[in-house]
Parts: structure tokens; sequence; C-alpha cells
């Protein structure tokens, strides 16, 4: 596959104009990757990560077992050349490249200075590479905030979405989303309304707006933030690429928010990739009873999304991390001498904590107040235990 | 002061026909107690606890240091003496039984079979007894839900409350209150509506009206349900007994839930108590920018209360013990080898885990999917790491 690469003249050509700072070899193995592989086709990664691109396509060309990596699976890899195989083309290729050059979309690869190391939480699963109509930079500004939610979104969703993406991104917060219509569309425009960046990720290709409809804003999100895809420019958006487009969403966002969301809706997809890499998520409440928060509600029930009502708790969603550190620095050496009296496993009457403390009783008692308000410690028929992990 | 008691006919001959079944020295004592103490007052809490109302009581009427429970500092108990002593009278013992059968209402001692064990878990500041008009059995009748919310609710809030309450109770859960105004009144309403049974604690004798304009409801659930006071009949309700009631409602519900509240409502009091004694909180979720949901939004992110929107997701509070356990049992002999094989120190490669686990990276890479799913494992930079506690 490598070699029929090198041999093409219009790919090769493509290549050593879209990327002149980037081995040929390397460049025409990425794009051959992200023509022939879907997004977050696992084999491939897998393969790519263990051999690098060039390597890897040499056996995604082959059929040589010996070449594969210690614990690769044959029938796994076999399954994949089969799914692999019909895509092979160096003309995918040279097309992917110039597409690109005729839509004005940059070429991110792996190990560029400007990729978007966030990415590779996905693990196996990340990109293969990323095209981007406007500035690249964006995807490594912080902080970056995905606000996302229902296409069918009510006055209210639109309202809030508005509210929050216009606050954070006049604080210079970089606003991710799906350009989509609703809630996607509204926290766009709230950015680009207060001059602030954002981002639209799209399912298919950066040369094609979609929803047709949003092709103006689209355009405008180009000009002044950036439009990124991971798939090729020509290719068109699928439910499977939609699906996959939202784990780009999650990883890029150092926080998720979900605005509005009907029970089954895609942004619940992109808060599950939030939650599963360990990103900060949020959801905004509203009436019960309304199908458009229905989404947001499960959210907080079922991924321990935060409950969020302001541009200020959202901002801290990637805050938390130092306002607990902080917050644990205010240490008594009373507490402390408690803490150390308290067990995890049985509770303790308070009487007894103050003679293992050498605390006063009146001292434990509201010691234990204060602790027991901090979740530090839980009470049980008149004893007290501390709570595993508490502090 | 036992002595005393003693000698007053009226307080006596109260007392025993109040409670011919119990020993008259700990009835004339537990009262007094009732009568001198304020709901919750931790160090006559800790001094019954320790010694029982009648001996207790000796130590209250004198100055003798050398009959304090070892640990009791003098300061505190002196302290307690001097808050005490100008309520200690006969004749307040005698008023407040007499002043009960008046009212028809029962006095509930500790250790009466009919004693709702669950107040016990408030330690030292668990009542000294309790005054019912009505059923006293629906006080540990299972299960106990309560329903609490702003005085000042909207038509919002009143909807949901009648509308969980009603289905709650018709369920068979007791619903216990505060009998006020706005969410409370709504609950009981719905409870009574459906000839469902329920609960009215409040934070001043039983034989006042508080609201005065709940007089008729109050009536009704006294005759159907329970009106309960920790306060002796003529006691007035103030701010300090209005939030010491809550920490009874908390106590004696299963599960809260907090319907709706504003940012500084007396419901977020009860809802610390209930976090505070474990027992599962929920609050529903409403408009943001609605003040009455100010409260529940705050309890979502402040005291991980659950937000729920329907009756079956409130009945999940009190239920969800039992879910968790079945859920543990789903044992998959592949998920328990693919647990052991990870870390929740270092996060490792899946190839990794499929060599220590002896499973095929493909069962490896799709169980690692449910355990995301699952929040049982995080996945960073392409490895997976086990969260400490997830199973």
């Amino acid at each position: 596959m490598i070699g029929q690469l090198q041999e093409d003249a219009r790919a090769v050509e493509a290549a050593a104009r879209t990327r002149p700072d980037r081995d040929l070899e390397e460049v025409l193995a990425t794009v051959a990757w992200n023509v022939i592989a879907e997004p977050g086709d696992g084999v491939a990664g897998a393969l790519i990560g263990e051999l690098g691109a060039v390597e890897a396509l040499r056996i995604a060309g082959g059929r040589d077992g010996r070449l594969l990596p210690p614990g690769t699976r044959v029938r796994a890899l076999e399954e994949a050349l089969a799914r692999w195989r019909p895509r092979v083309s160096a003309q995918a290729v040279a097309d992917a490249l110039i597409g690109a050059a005729n839509a004005g979309a940059a070429l991110l690869m792996p190990g560029d200075g400007l990729w978007p190391t966030a990415v590779d939480d996905l693990g196996v699963h990340a990109p293969v590479a990323l095209w981007v109509r406007g500035d690249p930079v964006l995807l490594s500004a912080e902080p970056r905030v995905a606000i996302v939610g229902a296409r069918a979104s009510s006055p209210y969703g639109d309202l809030l979405a508005a509210e929050f993406a216009g606050d954070l991104a006049a604080g210079g917060a970089v606003i991710v989303s799906g350009g989509a219509y609703g809630i996607d569309g509204v926290a766009h425009r709230a950015a680009l309304g207060v001059g602030g960046p954002t981002i639209a990720l799209l399912a298919g290709g950066v040369d094609r707006a979609y929803p047709l409809g949003h092709e103006g804003l689209l355009r405008e999100i180009a000009a002044k933030g950036a439009v990124v895809s991971e798939v090729p420019c020509g290719t068109a958006p699928t439910k499977w690429r939609f699906l996959s487009r939202n784990r780009l969403i999650a990883a890029i966002g150092d926080a998720t928010v979900v605005v509005e969301a009907g029970w089954r809706s895609g942004s619940i997809n992109t808060a599950g990739h939030a939650a599963a890499l360990g990103r900060p998520l949020g959801a905004v409440p509203g009436p019960v009873g309304s199908a458009s928060s229905a989404g947001c509600h499960r959210l907080m029930r079922e991924y321990d999304a935060r409950c969020v009502t302001t541009a200020g708790e959202i901002r801290e969603l990637w805050e938390s991390g130092v306002a607990t550190s902080e917050r644990s620095e205010i240490a008594d050496p009373d507490r402390t001498r408690l803490l150390d009296a308290l067990s995890t496993r049985s509770a303790l009457p308070a009487q007894e904590l103050a003679r293992r403390s050498g605390l006063s009783p009146e001292r434990v008692g509201s010691l234990l107040g204060l602790l027991e308000l901090d979740g530090v410690v839980v009470r049980a028929n008149g004893a007290w235990r501390r709570t595993p992990g508490g502090e």
C-alpha cells in the first residue's frame, strides 16, 4: 500500500504541498489511514499506536501474519483487513488532500506541535488525523468547554445556552460544540456574538455544511474560530460518524455541559464519553415534565453530572481541582487530632473520641458538627464514624 | 428535683394517668427533662444517655460534681444547669401532662414499644420524649418518606408535590412533613386525598395549630394520621424549635425529598440533617432562574442530593440499597479476571491487561467498554485504570 501511494504522482504532490514540513511517507500513510479506517477504529488505532502509521500500513496492505505486533489476534486483524481493503486507494488519498486544499483546510497529524493532545486520551480510539478550517491553535487553547444539547431545544434551553456560552466566551473560554441546530448553534452564535473563540466539530468533512441551514454559521466559525473534523473532505456525515464525533467533543472539552437533552439525545452519548474520559460533566436542570430537560436530569441521576445553573458554576467544573486542594489546606490541629481518633470501620461515641483525642467533649462536639457538615464523618446510633475517603 | 416532683400530687396523678404502664419516677423524670431542656440539648442528651432520665435529673437538680459521669466537663454542666434551673418546676411538668391529656395527645418515651428508634440516630440530640395526636404506629410504619419544601411554593412545585405524595401514599408510604404552608401542606393533603398515611411534625406543641390557617388540616391529620412534636403542649414554635424540628423530620424519614426550596430555605436545613444522618436525599429540579428551585439545585450541587423527577425515582431512594446489592451479584468470570488484572494505582494498556488476565484482546476491549459504562474503570492516555471503590 505505502509503495503504491509513493508511486501515485497526484497523491505525492498533494502530500508534499500540504505538509512540506513532515516526512512524506508519514503524511501519505496518515491520510491513507484516515481514508480507510472509520473514526475510532480500535484495531487501526492499536496497530498505528504500536508500529506507527507507515509500518501499520504495510500490514494493512499485506497478509503477512508474521508482521503482526505480539498479542494481536489474527482473526481481529483479518476482519479489519476485510473492512479496510475495499477502501485502499491512492486516488482516495489524493482526493482527500486535494479536497482539503480546495476547502482551505489544514491537516493536523499526531506529533504536530498543534496536535491537540487531549484527544490522545481516547487511546486506540483517538483520531488518526484532524482537518481544520480556521485557527488550529484553538484546539489547544485553554480553557475549552463543550456546550452541547438537543437539536429540538426549547426557548428556555436556547436562552440559557446563549447566556452561558456568551459569558464563558467573553471570559476567554473556547466554546466547543457540534454545529447542529438547537443548543449547539446557539452556543456557537453566542461565542461569536461576544467576539469569543469557538470550535465546531463536524461528523462529516469540513467542506460540507451540515446542516445545510448552518452554511453561513459554519463559514463564520471557520473565519473566526475553527471548523474541525476527523474525516476527510467530501465525507458524508453518517449515524456512526455522529456518534464518533461526539467522543471528540468530549475529549477536546476540558469540561462538557449539556444544556438540554431528550432522554435518548445524542448529547447523552457525548456526556457518556466525557464521563468515561474522566472529564468534568455538567447538566442544566429544567422543569420536570419538559422532554428537552429529561436527558439532563438523567445525566445527573445516572452519569453523576453536576447540576449547573450559572456560568460561574460551569467555570467551577474545570476549576474544581484547584478549589479542592485549596480547601484541604485549612488545617486545624484539633481537627487533625479528632480525625486521627476517628475510625472508618467502627462508629465511636463522642465521649470515647474525647478520650482518644485528648480534646474536651465540648470541643469534640463542635468539631464533629463541622466535620459532619463537610461530610467527613457520619453519625449512626449516637456514635461517629469517619467516611472512607472523606478527607 | 425528682423528690420535689414526687411530692407534687397534681404531677404524680397526671403521670400515673398518662402512662400507668411505665415506672412513675421514669415518667415524671422524662417529662421534667422534656420541660426543662430545649429540643436537641446535647448536654441533657448525654447525661440522660449515660445515667437515665431519673439519675440525670438528680444531677440537674443538684450541684454535686461527684455525681458527674466521667469525662463530663464541670463547666459545660454548670452552663447547662444555668439554662435548666429557671425551668425546673413541678407545676410545668403537671401542666405538660394535663395539657396533653386535654389535647388528646399520647406521650411516647424511649423504651416504649412504639418509640420510633429512627430518632435515636440523632444520638445526644435525640428527643427526650414525643407527644402524639393520632396514630403513633405510623412513626415506625415503613416506608416513611419526608416530602418538604418552600412555604412560598410555586404552582409548579405544588403540582409535583401533590403528584409525588399522592402516588407514594397510595403505594403505602407514610408521608412525613412539617405541616407548613406551601409544599408541606400540599404533601399532607395529597396523602389524605388518597386515604394514605401522613405525619405532621410540629415545632410547637401539638395542641397549637401552627400555622393557624392549617388548623383544619392539622385536625384532619391528627384524625387520620399523626401530629407529632417533641415539645410539650402549650409550647410556642420558635426559630430554634423550627430548626430542631427539621432534624426530626430528617430522622423519621427513611428518605427526604425537597420539592422546592429557596436558597436559604428551612428545607435546606432539613436536607442537611438527612445528609448528616446518612439518609438518602432527593431534590426535584426546576427551571433555572426560579427562586423556589434554587435551593433544590443547591442541594444537588452541595449536598449530593439525587435528582428526582418521578415518584418511582423517589422510591428508588430507599430501595437503592437493595438494587445495588442485587446488581453486584451479576458476576461474569471474565469480568472478575479482568478486574483482578486492573490496577487502581497505575493505568495499563489493554494489551497488558489481556496478557495479565489471559483473555483475548477483543474480550478485554468489550469488557473494558462495559466496565467504563459502569464507572469501574477510567481511560487515560490510552491506558486503563480501575477507579478506587468502583466495585
